[in-house]
C-alpha cells in the first residue's frame, strides 16, 4: 500500500460512555508514533464542530514529558472529551454542498486521515464520507471506531464501552440485592435498565449469578414480547419463595403488539399541567404490582450511570478501547479505508481477542439483538451462555487518579 | 469500675448503609480480644430477631486462621449483614410484658454487654432498654453505635456510614456533569438525593467545587422553603451562563406551608388505576421545568445506590466505622452504659477524630440539620465551609477484593 501522508482529524459522536476517551487516546498515542501523520486533530462536538473548524491540535496538547500521563487520564475520563453531536449526514444526492463544504476543509486543513468514533449512525458517517471520498477522488482515509454502551453494533463480537456499563450494572445490582435482604417484609424491587432494542445491559444485571450466587429473580429483556399476566404470576412465585424478590426489566419492554410497557400505561399518567406523559417501564410496573400485590414496592432506573461510571470502569474493556483505537490508527496508516475496526474473540479457552477492520456497508443500520440461545425458554430470564459471553468483559479495575476522594478527570481547556 | 463478665449480643437496626458492617466488625474484633466476655451473639433482623432467638454464634464465625481476612471482607459489605428491622420499642409503662421477656432472653444467654448500631430510632431502643434494665437492676452495660447515611444524629460530629454516601453522590454528580456537558442543545437535569429532613446528602453533590470545579449549578436543602417561581429564575439564568445545567435537589423540599414539591404535584399524577400518587421531587420538577421552560429537561434519583455503593466506599468513614465500632466495646467493658459512641473532631489543622461515649438521652429523637452558615444567602447553593466540613469524610479509596469483576461480599449463612 502507498504511503500517504498529511494531517488526521478525529471526532466522537452519540451518547458518551466510560471508554469513548480511552478509543480518543489509543488514536492519537498511535498517530503520534507515525511519520505519515503531520498534525493530529481533534473535532469538538463531533462533524458539527468541524463544519465550524471549532478544532483542537490534540498533537500539542499531547507533547512533552506529561503526554503519556495525560492520555492516561484521558483513558480513564468518562464522557466524550471533544464533545458529541447527533448528526446523521445527508445522503450525498440530496445535499452535496454539505459534502463540498466537508472537502474544502480537508483540504484547508491537509486532512487525510478521519477517525469518528462512535455508535450506529457514526458508522453511516463513515458509511457516507468514504463513499463520496472515493467517488470525487479525494484521497482519504476514513475508519469508524466502535463504541457504545448497548452492545448492539454489527461486525464486532462487543462494542467498547460495554464492559464498563456491564460492570457498573452487575455491582450495583448484586448491591441493591444485598440492601433489599435486610428486612423480613415480603417486597418487590424493580431496576430498569438501559436498551431500548438489545437487552445486553439488562442481561449483565445477572452477571452475579456466576460469581457470587446474587442475581435479579427474574430478568426481562426487549428481544421478548413481554405479557403482564406473566410478570404477575413471576413475582407472586418469587414472592413464596422469599421476601425480598428483585427483578431486572429492561426499558425497552413492549407487549406483543409493539406497545411500550411505560407506554401502556400513559392513558392514566399526567403531570400537573394535566399533561400525559409516558412513565419509565420500572415506575409503570411499580404501579401495576403495587395494584396487583399490595406489598412494598419500589422501582429504581439506574439512569445516566450506566455510560459514565468511570469509577467502576472495566479494566477490560478500557484497555480494549484503547486498543481498537490505536489499531485502527495502524490500520489507516497501512492503508485501510471505509472500514470499522472490530474485535473478534479467540476460540481459545481463555480470553483474547485480536482488532480487525472490517467492511463498513452492512455495519451501519443493523442492530444486533440478544440471540435466542442467551434466553430461557419461558423468556424470563437469562442463559448461564449469555453471562458467560459477558463475564470476561468487566474483568479488571482500573487504576484511577484520585484527589481528595474524587476521581481526576481530563479536560480539554 | 468493677468487672462484669458474660456474654455480649450485637444487632443491627433501621436502613442499611456501606459501613455498618464495619462497625460490626469492629464490634466483633475489640469483644473478642476482652477477656470479659465470653460469647459474642448476633441477632439477625436486630431486636424482632433476638426476641425469637434467632442468634448467629459470631464467636465461632470469626474464629480460626482467616478471622481477620473474614472481618475485612465483612467490613467492606454493603447492607446489614445481621439483617434489620424497624421497630420503635413501646414504652416500658405501656408494654411491660416486652422488656420482661428481653430480659428473660438475657437470663437466659447470659448476655451483660447490648449493641446496637443504628440511627435515631435504634439510639431511642438503647436509651429505653438501658433505663429499664437500670430500673430494674439487671446488671447490663447497653451501648450505641451511630450509623446513618443521613448525618442528621445528635451528639457527633458525624455520623459513620455518610462519608461513604457523600463520596458516592459526589463522584456520581461529576461524572454526570461530564456526561451532560458533550452536546451543545441546552438541557437542564435534575438530580434527587436522599435526606428527607436534612441536607447533607445533597450538600455533598456540591464537593467537586472544591476539587476539580465541577457541582452542580444550583443545590437546593430541605432546611429551605423552596419556591417554584425562584427555582424557575435560577434555572433560566443558568441556561443564559451554559445549555448543560446541572441541578441538586433534596428529595425533601417543602413549599413555605410545608408542602413537598411531590405532593403540590400529586393533583394531576395518577396512575393507570387512576390512583393518584406522590411523584418524586426530581420528577415533579422535570415536569415543571419543560411546562415552563420547554427545553430538553431530565431527572436523574440516586436511589438506593447512595446507601449501599460500597465499590466506591470512603476509607475514612470505613475505617472510622470500625474504629467507633471497636471504641464502643472498649469502653462498655471498661464500664460505660446508657450511652452512644460519638466521633469528635479535632480542632487541629490536619482531619482527626476521637470517640466519645455520649449520654443517650437527649441524642435520640432529635434531628440535627445543615446549618445556617453552610447555606448561601439565596438558599439556593451551599458555603464552602459545608464542603470543607465534609471533604475529608469523603478521603481514601478501600482496597476491595474483586472476585471475576466483581466486589466479593460477606454473608452469613
Amino acid at each position: 500500500m502507498y504511503k500517504l501522508t498529511g494531517n488526521a482529524v478525529i471526532g466522537q459522536s452519540g451518547g458518551p460512555t466510560c471508554a469513548i476517551n480511552a478509543s480518543l487516546a489509543g488514536v492519537i498515542k498511535s498517530l503520534s508514533e507515525c511519520d505519515e501523520i503531520g498534525k493530529i486533530y481533534g473535532m469538538r462536538n463531533g462533524i458539527e464542530g468541524f463544519l465550524k473548524e471549532q478544532l483542537i491540535d490534540l498533537s500539542a496538547v499531547f507533547s512533552g514529558d506529561d503526554a503519556e500521563e495525560k492520555l492516561k487520564l484521558l483513558s480513564h475520563t468518562p464522557a466524550s472529551a471533544l464533545g458529541s453531536c447527533r448528526k446523521k449526514l445527508p445522503k450525498p444526492a440530496d445535499d452535496p454542498s454539505f459534502y463540498e463544504n466537508l472537502i474544502a476543509l480537508f483540504k484547508k486543513y491537509d486532512v487525510r486521515y478521519f477517525f469518528y468514533i462512535g455508535g450506529n449512525d457514526s458508522m453511516d458517517t463513515v458509511a457516507k464520507l468514504s463513499e463520496y471520498t472515493e467517488l470525487n477522488d479525494y484521497d482519504i482515509r476514513v475508519i469508524g471506531v466502535p463504541k457504545t454502551i448497548d452492545n448492539d453494533l454489527c461486525g464486532t463480537d462487543h462494542t467498547p464501552g460495554f464492559g464498563s456499563s456491564a460492570k457498573y450494572i452487575a455491582t450495583t445490582v448484586q448491591e441493591i440485592i444485598r440492601d433489599c435482604a435486610v428486612y423480613t417484609v415480603p417486597a418487590v424491587t424493580i431496576v430498569e435498565i438501559m436498551g431500548r432494542d438489545a437487552g445486553w445491559l439488562t442481561v449483565s444485571s445477572g452477571l452475579g449469578r456466576l460469581v457470587s450466587g446474587f442475581a435479579p429473580d427474574y430478568i426481562y429483556l426487549p428481544e421478548r414480547a413481554f405479557s403482564l399476566d406473566s410478570f404477575l404470576e413471576d413475582v407472586k412465585s418469587a414472592l413464596e419463595r422469599h421476601p425480598n424478590v428483585v427483578i431486572a426489566v429492561s426499558e425497552g419492554l413492549r407487549d406483543k403488539n409493539g406497545v411500550y410497557v411505560g407506554e401502556g400505561t400513559q392513558s392514566g399518567v399526567a403531570d400537573v399541567f394535566g399533561h400525559k406523559y409516558l412513565s419509565g417501564t420500572g415506575k409503570a410496573l411499580e404501579l401495576f404490582v403495587k395494584e396487583k400485590i399490595g406489598c412494598k414496592v419500589r422501582s429504581v432506573e439506574l439512569n445516566i450511570s450506566q455510560r459514565c461510571a468511570s469509577h467502576v470502569a472495566s479494566a477490560t474493556d478500557i484497555t480494549e478501547s484503547f486498543n481498537v483505537g490505536a489499531a485502527a490508527a495502524s490500520c489507516a496508516v497501512e492503508g485501510a479505508n471505509a472500514c470499522m475496526m472490530s474485535i473478534e474473540r479467540d476460540d481459545s479457552a481463555e480470553y483474547a481477542v485480536k482488532f480487525v477492520p472490517k467492511d463498513i456497508s452492512g455495519i451501519a443500520n443493523a442492530v444486533r439483538t440478544v440471540p435466542d440461545e442467551f434466553i430461557n425458554e419461558a423468556g424470563n430470564n437469562v442463559t448461564d451462555a449469555a453471562l458467560e459471553y459477558i463475564l470476561p468483559l468487566i474483568k479488571g479495575e482500573v487504576d484511577l487518579k484520585w484527589k481528595c476522594g474524587l476521581p481526576e478527570i481530563f479536560v480539554f481547556n
